[in-house]
């Protein structure tokens, strides 16, 4: 089933909100989200600034100890104009540098979904009178009611996903996130036209979107970090997530939840098998690196698993 | 000039030892390394454990305050295997998770430069019969003396380069390092076949080579941290790295050096225009995770950059 | 007043929960407490394990922007024993000695309060025949309402206060909470009979209680993180929390926030006057290294604050 | 035997230099310090800025893996004035902050060692008149010859010792070092008139001083950190120091080696009664968090141990 919806309320925290909806595993629903700042396509204040979010779903079937599998299928904007801040954050320079970072004001650039382009209209420095970058849609942040009773704010991110702000969380991707809360309580939002790694000033170029996604439950796959699959640059890869500050501890959750997936009986390696597997193919990448929690992620190469005989060519979740 | 060199005499700290050969600046050189364990071409303990350097090579010019950029020309294993470790890092992995990594014990690879494959030998799990990979080498560790008369392990990293362990670090990559002592002193060694993102095990596949690079020296460049340029992915990327522990703080100092780099005559943004270039534009890479200081990569496109009519058609450095 | 409650519910995460009592600015509050697994006086299983809290408490006229001061009046163990757990925390040792650690279990403690002594009862190993310490109960997690409609696990804490886990907040202290909901929603629990800094076990001597605070709302003092008062080793002191993880990020956190508090009209240090003062007068005491942040306090004597003229005769509150 | 040592050479960098004076287990030294800025006692710049060490003195019959025992016998301030700067460092305070601080100067302090004062003298803002301190004189920076032939600044510390800025290592201090080479090669120097903890500003209150100490070579105890016993308000501790960063990795290091020490044979606990011993009796201070590496101590009182009836009555050494 094909759900469409209109949301009447957001939520800057994520948690056990009454459900919106209720989805069944399987269906697809399209959404509409605001903008980091709660702009909504008209540029009205439609909800309050700080990632507000779209939802909660409710995803029929899904309990505790679950995972949720979220496709996402495509991130339309639905404005021709976006924003960022001028200045990388204080945090990401050296404490000696941070006086040198320009104010602090709004940026606003230019989205054209024909094109596949995002470009800078202002401020438009002397020195840079012209960058297009191209138009690469994904999700900031998005997940799952947190476990233990929890509504978190929308700044940060966890086991539950959160404000991840992870390049390549767009079409394409399906994401796995570990459910907490009977029908899982799924948000989204925060949306980029585009984005660097890390999120450094604190936003990818900021936009509302109809975003369409796809729910899938699959019962009785333990996991203790979001997980996902996608394609980048040409080729089919899986990867984990940690969330924690400081990045070294990012990197602790990420591969030690990897080192647990390839241990699954989906791929079937042994501790000392999952070590050498990983110890020479493994790639991070950087996810947010301005709020209180940083993002960091673990990734593989289907393929080279593939080439191992295992994760039945290149399968890596329970059949 | 091309200089062909065989060391007699290792060092396991980067300082300013005296200069085993005097080059100059535009000249080649081709020499051999050992592996990070002292063991030679035929596997003799050639020099002691630790990531034992090659060098130093006097540069006729360098001065402090300039730049030695080092072009990798070439690096050919000299030997047809090589070794790792069986177990990933207690560090980068959560400590509760510790206990269960595999002992640690030595790992065998077969390097075959003809058909570009590095090949699991032993130890071979049950559950991973085979295990082929791509031959990709690259330098570990290589930098010039530090400063303030400092001779520093080549276990660790800082400002002079060291023990980065950074993947794109191979053939066709041009470092830059700041020099801090007359004729900049040159170190190299710690080669691997190949390497995951991180050196996650301590390792990539360590093997003796014989390396070519060509030197330059730039004078009156001053720079802060290592940058570099190279091809990745078929397009051409200008890059810096941050040595220091937590990661955040490698991030850190890699952000600010690129912030700095922006700014030079070479590309030439006043502080806002580096500042909205960067933040939709950068890349993060991760280097070593294993030893006492992490590295974190910043990189830019070139072509990015050309796109804005700055760095010259993609020129980053003084000409 | 004096308010004497007795808690039927219990939360294990601080948020706008329902309020089980409202008290007035300058009541008394004498009531129970179980201990971090959920067990009261009786050993009964009263709450779920994980720091369950007693609340919350609606303190009338509170409003965002003020300041709600708890004064801790008394701790009293309502149990003659408490519980700890035998091994250090893994990520409080090096990775490398986590393997070193001994097995996880529980420790029994008997506690006498008319001795004033706290003693090692169970597991006792040959070389510890005896081990007594001094009974210093303290309130491990309390607090109130989080920003921005969160409910957050008492296992970390933040601007809200929450599982801290600080020796000094025992009977004595007065501690100042910003104030984010109306009537501030104040919880507290997880006592110790006795705790070592750091609580690196992630327990002190967990113990029921019956514990007497004293409310007092401040307007118009707008703080960010929580501050305090008490004497320590004979003197008064004036500290600021800082809660976040790494530990660097906390002391900045409780130096940034001892900065603004030298400079509030009551103390009134131009910049450079508090910049002096603390560089040379500052203490800083470590509090919880075992949950998701850590706590790091930044104290100074009230004494040292009087010799400068300033702070009315070591007075650091609005009058 | 009792030295008296007038140096004329000073090293920025911690390491192997050749030796100024030979001294046996057992020998008094009295010797000169100049500041951390090069400054002696009549304010000539007689070393180079950046902690000039005095040393190193050749300790006969310190080989590796024994350790040397440096008492603290007294230090003497050779001036009436000492320095510190104006501002906290931009890395302790959060990044949002920084722009806030007063801009770095030379800040000039008056000591009186009849007195016992140090008390500010330049500048002394209209808010803050007067600023009297007790004068704790205390060593920075000091320490032995690092392993592998090092030579690492003295901006920064490690294993050796070095950088560590610890308030408790004043007169009455045995602090513990780790032979790494031939006669361990003690440096000295970075003397403090005052300090608070953290050494926040970067200095304690830098000055020139006639320094006694003690030292003594213990065969065969093989430590891996700093260690030290002394007097803290009024009861003796031993304790063991931490370098690195974040604060989190100084906190494991001084943990690990305190269990270390636990369970030598001098105290003699089993690993499941060190951790007993030690999880709520632990104190933790806080060293450097300034310069590269920061510093994290953990103490224990050696009462208590006695208490436990190990420890032969306090003593934790070898004998």
């Amino acid at each position: 089933m094909h759900h469409h919806f209109e949301p009447a309320v957001y939520h800057n925290a994520i948690g056990a909100h009454p459900p919106v909806l209720r989805v069944a595993s399987g269906d697809r629903l399209t959404t509409t989200t605001v903008d980091a700042w709660g702009l909504d396509a008209g540029r009205r204040q439609a909800a309050k600034r700080g990632n507000p979010m779209t939802g909660p779903f409710f995803v029929e079937g899904a309990e505790p100890d679950d995972v949720l599998a979220v496709t996402i299928e495509s991130i339309v904007p639905s404005r021709v104009y976006g924003f960022t801040k001028t200045a990388v954050a204080p945090a990401i320079v050296d404490p000696s540098y941070v006086a040198q970072l320009p104010p602090i004001e709004t940026v606003e650039w230019a989205i054209d979904t024909a094109a596949g382009t995002v470009t800078l209209v202002a401020p438009k420095p002397a020195s840079l009178p012209e960058l297009v970058l191209p138009l690469e849609p994904m999700l900031g942040c998005f997940g799952v009611a947190p476990p233990r009773g929890q509504s978190i704010s929308t700044a940060t991110s966890g086991e539950w996903g959160g404000n991840m702000d992870y390049r390549q969380f767009g079409p394409g991707a399906t994401v796995y996130f570990p459910v907490f809360e009977p029908g899982a309580l799924f948000h989204l939002g925060d949306a980029h036209a585009i984005q660097g790694d890390g999120e450094i000033c604190g936003n990818g170029v900021e936009v509302s979107t109809t975003t369409t996604v796809r729910f899938e439950v699959i019962k009785g796959w333990k996991i203790q970090w979001p997980r996902f699959e996608r394609e980048i640059d040409g080729e089919r890869w899986f990867g984990t997530v940690g969330n924690a500050r400081p990045l070294d501890q990012a990197v602790q959750h990420a591969t030690t939840e990897m080192l647990r997936w390839l241990g699954e009986p989906a791929i079937g390696f042994d501790p000392l098998a999952a070590n050498l597997f990983l110890q020479q193919a493994v790639r991070y990448d950087l996810g947010n690196v301005f709020d209180p929690a940083y993002t960091m992620v673990c990734r593989l190469a289907s393929r080279v698993l593939a080439g191992t005989g295992r994760g039945r060519s290149g399968a890596v979740r329970p059949s």
